[in-house]
């Protein structure tokens, strides 16, 4: 359970914030090009779509850091343990540290984009921070452990850096697609394999029901068999095998190798989907404009006859 | 005391000049943006304002230098031991190397915004350089040393060669307010640093007086209790205990833990400083706008109604 | 055999791809100087160029891609061993891997060059994922190897990460000449020391005839001696001696400098490839320029002539 | 001896093109401000330095090559010691492969300024490229070598990687009077850094006469008394100690802090060379603009005196 609160919900977090980039990204794009057949193109928009982004934000650290802090294990405000001297729940309240700094790039996106008081830039900088932050508690966080283990996290360290990187390259680059894309690419990234590293359910092995031979094949690398016929899916995974099930070998390389292939498959993976987004959004805003043009057009040919009829008149 | 002038006197220097910093960039920006109603807002105030730091900044680095040396257990420009055979007090040699460049640094400053003869640019390539210099030193001063006194100074290079880079920037992105408010964070998590990990008094725990017991928590977990009530505020720190406490577990994991996470709530305090400054200063200028905005309303309306009693008579 | 895959494959691909732009963008380029005289010099022209190349990229790799699953000893897609409880080819898979985001960056070239839906600046920041996803897993590839055999492949981590970061750059750099004379260098660089480091023919040497002696003794550094006079050049190469050979010593210093020698050497001759077909490249479209510029002033005399006989009637 | 070719002539190289730098690029500084006034500001002008420069450069690495090869106990381009099995003169080897790139790069600068057949920018990626290949070919130069003398060189790697990453940035910002005058500093502080690290004569020793006191204290550092009254300087060095002499203890921490120390005065004394170059370089030229006004102002006067006479007559 405290698995549940240190992978899946922040991989929900992620995954949510990525899908949702990779629909509002391509679709700001595609109406800058038509501006003028955009209702959305608008700056005023966007910029109110940016808000909501910002208090979503800082609503969903808050309730991470109330989550890690008063779930029944968790330190309620405690820090150290007087009664057997050490550090009470550090877990959670490394979790509760990343976590605030997310709270606090929300609310700068609040301010920045709400008032007038602050430069907008700000807010990237703010969130490029917050994400350096989250890998650098990161890095601190896996020191120690088992080769496997500090891999599967290691892995992760390349995107959440990658994403520090490009989200600060976006306070001199801003509004450019091509670092958009990029960021929203890396959080799905995130989201996926922060996933994939938990105990809970197998989320994206129910997505793939038409090649389940493959499905089997891939948890098998988990020696496991992907039981989806009978209804319940209990698929274990790498950190945290289920009780009873022999663990992953640590120090195999080859295990390394074939986590490694598997995180760049997760990658290929967040493209497929920004690829279909990009393509959907693309494809509604084309329409959309064709149909209003055909209503012109429409309107153009019945003013023009009614001129003619007048006319005629 | 030898650590007061290695820790305490930079954390002060660092701290002074973030908070300095934390009023000045707001304020430009602020009078940046409402031109002709800021007074401050000339080119030739903010220059005069950038000399007068470069005489500071050389004059603090100087002191530091003749601190360095000429402290009763200072060197004395004697760097080599002949009767024993080894360096004589390389600490305080390498302290005043850092200074050295900052000294050089507040030169450069002095030449750039006091005479025509220098490019402008100069100055942040200096002050760039001059805190790459400390934080190379310091990446060979800590060689060496056990874990958690490595990992302590190791978080302070995140912030130096951060703040490096960033003043780097600055010298091709001159005056992006993004950058300077990113420094000055930089800086005064420098300086609450060097203060977390002096000996000296702990002059933030005097600052949270609303809420003792959280205070207490922290310091518990430097395995102290923060007497506040005695009057005498006798706390210990991370890197030197004062005499007969139970020093830190050097090679504990947890510790390091917690301290890579104090840093980070450092770092969060910083950016409290630096939002409630910009509010202040952001405030305080639109206030004094709108006054001058009605005092010139007030003048134009007895202007018109001079008028009108002249246009009656 | 199964090296050739891994390690002649690429490099030939690499070598094409390296050949075909120290071609085509010295042409670009001249042809921009010289906008109106150049048939090429169109926007149209060279955007049908990057959607063949990018059609090209596609192509390869899926070949790559089906080269490494279906040959006599490829995995045939199972990915585990399920009698013998281990990984099964799992370089073959992280071998499509690679080529899989080769692939994809072939696919988005075409999207983007030949429609008008993606941005064009998207096809960079793909193929330098695609670059730096092949760095990625060959950094994990390499792990717990001899030192010989380690210190081969990380020479080349060098050229591909530099790659990756050079392509990066053309995102925001885009047509910038220095950028892509320094991505194809490296290309070159990356598909010659594929080839050195194969146990294939060796083509370089073939190509070196007028210094034989030299020849001898670059082979005779991996103590084999180049027979080009028997017709039939059987070289032996650092990584893979033909069997009965006797081995590089593995942890011998000296080798590893003289293969970090012999690698600048490599990159000299990418940059000789380069000047030759740029000098080649400037020649060939300066002369064209030359007789197109005497054809119209031929015309032009001609039509003067005819004037002024016109002018004499 | 060796050490004379590997240490103290690239230190000559860089330390001349260091200063030379010092004078030349404050004085295109100083003429671009002050356009019409200068009659070394023209373009022209400046590109037929570049090129002259280009060929000194080009002549000086062919020298370096061709001593690397040739001196008595050189390899005289053989690479492979057959008798004895082992690579012959590797260390010779690699500083000409050295100076073939900074060749290389001497060739470029040659063709990008002479002709007009080469982008321009084409010169500082090569430049670069060359400063790279050095600080690789040093950094597996030094693998496995004594603590000690590793930081020696490591310190120098900072220097090199520094400069090599200023000149690439320099692709895009040319011109910049900042990053010339970083790149001037590092390439004068390699410069001094070899000629520290020879065993040759102490020249920087023989510069600083009116403070003898403090030069014996810096000596006495590498545990010998510079012995200036007598004549002749016999310095012993880090690196190299005489015949004779007691070698510095490689393993004591507090050297290698000393050295570092030492490194960053070295860097001081650097920027102090450049202040007083760029002090003369300004004041000649600012004093020659005065004169020249002068001389024209002169002139009007004499001519309107001339006019007046006239008027007079």
């Amino acid at each position: 359970m405290g698995n549940f609160k240190g992978h899946a919900l922040p991989g929900s977090f992620f995954l949510l914030f990525g899908l949702w980039w990779s629909v509002k990204y391509p679709l700001k794009y595609v109406c800058r090009k038509n501006k003028n057949a955009c209702y959305l193109g608008t700056r005023a928009g966007f910029q109110r779509l940016e808000l909501i982004e910002g208090i979503i934000k800082a609503v969903f650290a808050l309730i991470g850091m109330i989550a890690e802090q008063f779930v029944p294990d968790g330190p309620h405000l405690k820090l150290y343990n007087y009664e057997e001297n050490h550090w009470d729940h550090l877990m959670n309240w490394q979790h509760a540290t990343m976590y605030l700094f997310y709270c606090i790039s929300g609310l700068v996106d609040i301010v920045a984009h709400g008032t007038n008081a602050l430069p907008v830039a700000m807010d990237r900088m703010m969130l490029s921070l917050a994400v350096f932050v989250e890998g650098f508690l990161f890095y601190y966080h896996i020191h120690g452990r088992a080769m496997l283990d500090l891999h599967v996290h290691q892995l992760l360290l390349v995107a959440i850096f990658g994403a520090a990187i490009c989200i600060f390259l976006e306070v001199f680059f801003r509004g450019s697609i091509v670092l958009e894309m990029f960021r929203t690419s890396l959080c799905i990234l995130q989201g996926s394999w922060f996933w994939q590293t938990t105990k809970w359910l197998c989320i994206w092995s129910l997505l793939i029901p038409y090649k389940l031979d493959y499905c089997r094949i891939i948890q098998a690398g988990t020696e496991f068999v992907c039981m989806r016929k009978e209804g319940a899916t209990k698929i274990g995974f790498v950190l945290y095998p289920p009780n009873g099930s022999p663990e992953w070998n640590q120090m195999d390389h080859n295990n390394m190798m074939f986590l490694t292939m598997c995180y760049c498959w997760h990658y290929a993976f967040a493209f497929l989907i920004l690829a279909v987004n990009y393509t959907i959004v693309s494809w509604r805003v084309c329409s959309k404009i064709k149909q209003a043009q055909s209503v012109e057009m429409g309107l153009l040919k019945t003013a023009e006859r009614d001129q003619e009829s007048e006319d005629e008149i």
